[in-house]
Parts: C-alpha cells; structure tokens; sequence
C-alpha cells in the first residue's frame, strides 16, 4: 500500500464530520472548518518519537491512542472543546498491519470525544507521530491559562500521580513489559485526558495547567507565568497505589518528577464553595494539596511540616 | 539551552500577534485565536523528514523555510489566507546556533506573510519537522478543492516546472550542492508559495491543487476528484531553463514528475476573459498546458500531437 492507499484505507472518513462542521476534509491540499460566532478556536500540537516518548516496542494502538490523548490532556487544560485533529506519522516502512492497528487506537479515542480527523501528513522516516488538535472555547468566558494564579489560592490536582512514570520504570529496569500491572500499564499507554473537568474549571479556576513532565515542573510553570510561589504538602499528594511499593522518598520523588501523569493542576479561589467542589469531584476525584504564596518559588513539605528537596526536578523530554 | 529556553530564546514572539487576533499565543498548554464571524478556517499540515525531504547537510535555515513554504503552498491552493502557525521540531541534540539558523530562515518567510507562530513542540530525535499553518477564508465565497474540474476546462499552471527537482538530481549524483547554481538551489530551498494567485484564483477556477509530488500525480488528483480526465501538449510546458541542459524526453520527465515545484495547477472554465487572464498574469506567470476531456485519465502530447508515455510516473515520500 502506497500513502494514498493507506490514508483512504484507514484514515479518510470520520464519523463525525457533520456534528463538527467540516466543510472539507481528509483529502484536499488543506480542510476546511466553520466555528460558531462566539468560539474562539484553541490550538496545541505535540511529537511523540519512538525510543523517547515511548519503548520502540510499543504496540501501535497505544502510540496512536496516547498522541492523540497528550494531546487532548492540552486542550483540557485550556477548559476547551475538543473537535478537529491534524495528524502526522512518519514511519520506516509501508506496514499495512501497523496502521491499521494504529487507527483502531486512534479512532477508539477520537470517537469517544467525537473528535473529526481533518487532514495530516504521511511520510517515511524513524518514528514519530505529531498530532494537533483543535478545539472550541465561548468568547466570552475567560480562558484557562497558566498566567493566573493569585496568593491565598488553593493547589488542587485530578486523579492520582506517579503509576505511568513507576509502569516506565518498571519496564526499563526489567526490560518487559510484564513488570508493571495492567492497569499501570493502561496508565503509561492510555492516559485519561481529563476534558470534562477542564470544561467545568473554566470559569471557575484561577490558573491551571496539565502534567506532563511532572508536576514539580508542571506546576512551577504556572507559577513563573502567574509571578508567585506555592507551598506544597507532599503527605496530601494523591498518589497511586503503585507507588506504595516502593519506599516513601523515591515514590514523593516518581509523584512530583516522573511525569506521564496527565491529570490537571488547577488553583481554585480560597472561597471556592462547597457545592462547586461536590460538582469538580463529581466528574473526577480532586485533591487540595497546597497553597498559593507571595513568595517565589516551590515549598515542599513533609507531613510532619519540615522542608524537602527532591534531587531530580522533572522529567526532561529534551 | 533546554527545550523552554530554546523556544524562549528563538521562538517566543511573533510580530504580528495584534493583527492576527491571537488571544493566548506560543507558551501556554494550548493557543486562542479568533476568527470573524464570516470567516471558515483552512488548516493543512506537512512533515519534512531529513534524508527523505531534504539532504542531511540542508542548512537549518532552509530546512525552516521550506518546511513553512510548503505548506503555505497547500493554504495557496485552497484559495485561503495563511494566518497562524504551529510548529514542532525533532532535533538529535540540543545545539542552539541550529535552532538560531532555524528561527531566522523560519521568521524570513512567515513575516513576509505577516504570520503569528502560536505554538508547537521540540522533542529529542531524528531530525524532522512538522508545519501546520491555519489560514482564513471567506465563507461566502466557493472553496478552491480538487473536485471541481468541468469538462471544457483549460488547465494552467503558474511559473515553471522541473528547477527543483533537476537542483536535487544534479546535487545527489555528484554529491555536492556546487552541482546546481544559485537559482537552481533557491528553488529547491525556497520555493514561492503561490499564496496570492490561490486568492485570485477564489471563485474563478474550478479546481486547484499545488504540485508537490509532480504535476502528473498531482493533476491525476484533480482529475480523480473531479471525474474527469484531461490531455496535455508537453510542448506547452512552461520549462526551467535548467532543463535545457537535458535532452528533451528527460526533461519532460523530470518536469511532469520530479515534484517539489510548488507551483499551482489549476482549471479554468474555457469563457475566462481575457481582462481576468490578464490579472491572473499580473501575479505571476501563468501558461495554458492543456484541457479537460470527458475520458477519465491524463492522456500526454508532444508538439506533434503524438502520445507520450512517461517511464517513471511521480515521485513518492512514502
């Protein structure tokens, strides 16, 4: 199968063209959308490469479902509507086999957010896949950012931390895939982009951003682009029961720098109300763990109140 | 440098932020951007991979231009004003006077059409790099696609054929980029999006594509999307001077398929009038090479009406 082959074979037809507005799609130089008048249009765009991202010996199902979920992760932290996906594969050979898995994992994904593949790229090379999505906000609400956090703000995060980076870990020290469970391994492979909460947060959250590369670092971005501090407690740290396994220092160390996780950190006015947390843990489980500072810098703290310093800050992509 | 500083250093701002209503630009987890209330959004994306696209020894500042060229050829093609971009970047190593090289032939071209870069991704890898322009249409106006060809229709294509892929031939078989002048090796590097003749050619022509693989793939394109077929005189070929180096068949050969013209091809209802040909031609050059016929498949001329068959039939990056 040449490219055009496989694109028509695997990628050419979404199920949702028509509820999301494609006037053009796969196929042309370029595809066109419509918006409504009071959208405002999101953008983000990521590269997973093979051997950096992700083991080379991934199955392509989970290479295709978390590119595009990393993705969604981005769009979530915005509080916006997912809708249009632009993809990119480059890969060594013209597998029929692979892309075709790798669309099952791809499609399984976009469908539950009835998301609509609008056009992309094939090309050969090492591999790697780039997806870029685009989603919808209202104008007139303010939008999710990075920049705002205030002092007095409570810290909260989604879900819990650290069972994608000690499945990673698992891997690579044993070398196969059996050392991690399957669902530490579902962590790693199939990330839950946390879209619903991001949409109930907009509005409602101060800053917010999604962790990617930890949450040490995660987090101190939100704090440099809002210019404050934050003191964390790591004893109220929701971490996975992965990480229990191991001993408490190198599991604070997995939850605040593995990375992977893919859950929010958001800040929250401290006179947030009760029935407004109720609605946030309704959609996913929220933990407060911190608090928004006047000054500079990450604080980190034990349960019995005495400082802590991580020896590797975040996990570096490049 | 690591990634953040990188994308602080070299690919932070961008002039033209006000001009382009972008709300939230390059930084955060996702971009905002707005569109005007009559205004469809036109979006395409291309991967350069080096050794496949481009030789290694590319110089960055090239590899960035042409990266941002092509797919402004594809946003050209649909009759569509490029507005913003999305870039991601896969690099062997964290070398800082690269992506400086990068950023300036990047910025050369994007400033020339008053582009905002808004976001994107650096990762560790084998040296590729992925482009995702989204430009703005009129949607009142009929989008230029492949799908509209009508019999009777005379088939243009704007510029000249075959420079770039005669510069690529006579660099790989001698393997010094000294093999091809000045003006060979600019179009190869950096080609002239035709972005102000697809917006000329909005509610004229009826189809449109950009000659990336070739102009025989690229017009079998239209023709498949349209249902028709077409025939071609060889002699009406607007040729690069280059070819005149070569005997006349390879000629043909290296201008119907040796891609990377990024030139558009294009029909024309046979009632255009001559004023409009005139403005058409006031943009750049543009040369009647053929028309299309009812029987499906693109039958070849030479100045004596005889058939030609062409041995190799386009090139593929995959």
């Amino acid at each position: 199968m040449n490219e055009f082959e496989i694109i028509q074979s695997y990628f050419h037809k979404s199920t949702y063209d028509d509820t999301n507005n494609v006037v053009i799609g796969v196929g042309d130089d370029a595809a066109i959308v419509s918006l409504n008048s009071d959208e405002h249009l999101v953008v983000c765009m990521d590269t997973l490469v093979s051997g950096v991202h992700f083991p080379e010996a991934t199955r392509p199902e989970y290479v295709a479902y978390k590119a595009l979920a990393v993705n969604l992760s981005d769009i979530a932290a915005m509080g916006a509507i997912p809708r249009w996906i632009t993809l990119s594969i480059t890969y060594p050979e013209q597998n029929e086999f692979w892309f075709k898995a790798f669309a099952k994992g791809f499609y399984s994904l976009a469908n539950i957010h009835s998301l609509s593949l609008i056009g992309g790229d094939l090309s050969r090379g090492p591999l790697s896949v780039t997806v870029q999505v685009q989603g919808v906000l209202n104008k007139y609400r303010q939008p999710l950012s990075r920049a705002g956090a205030q002092v007095g703000d409570d810290i909260y995060i989604s879900g819990e931390l650290g069972a994608a980076a000690y499945a990673l870990k698992s891997i690579l020290e044993k070398e196969q895939w059996e050392a991690a469970s399957d669902g530490e391994l579902a962590r790693l492979n199939r990330p839950e982009a946390r879209v619903k909460l991001g949409q109930a947060l907009s509005g409602i959250a101060n800053s917010c951003i999604d962790i990617s590369d930890g949450l040490n670092a995660d987090l101190t971005h939100i704090l440099n682009a809002s210019g404050v501090g934050a003191e964390l407690n790591l004893s109220l740290l929701p971490m996975s029961t992965s990480l229990k396994k191991i001993d408490i220092n190198s599991a604070y160390e997995l939850a605040m720098t593995g990375g992977d996780d893919y859950e929010l950190c958001f800040t929250l006015p401290s006179d947030i109300n009760n029935e407004q947390l109720a609605e946030l843990n309704a959609i996913c489980s929220i933990s407060h763990i911190g608090k928004i500072i006047s000054d500079k810098g990450l604080v980190l703290k034990d349960e019995n109140n005495h400082k802590v310093i991580l020896s590797k800050m975040s996990y570096r992509h490049f």
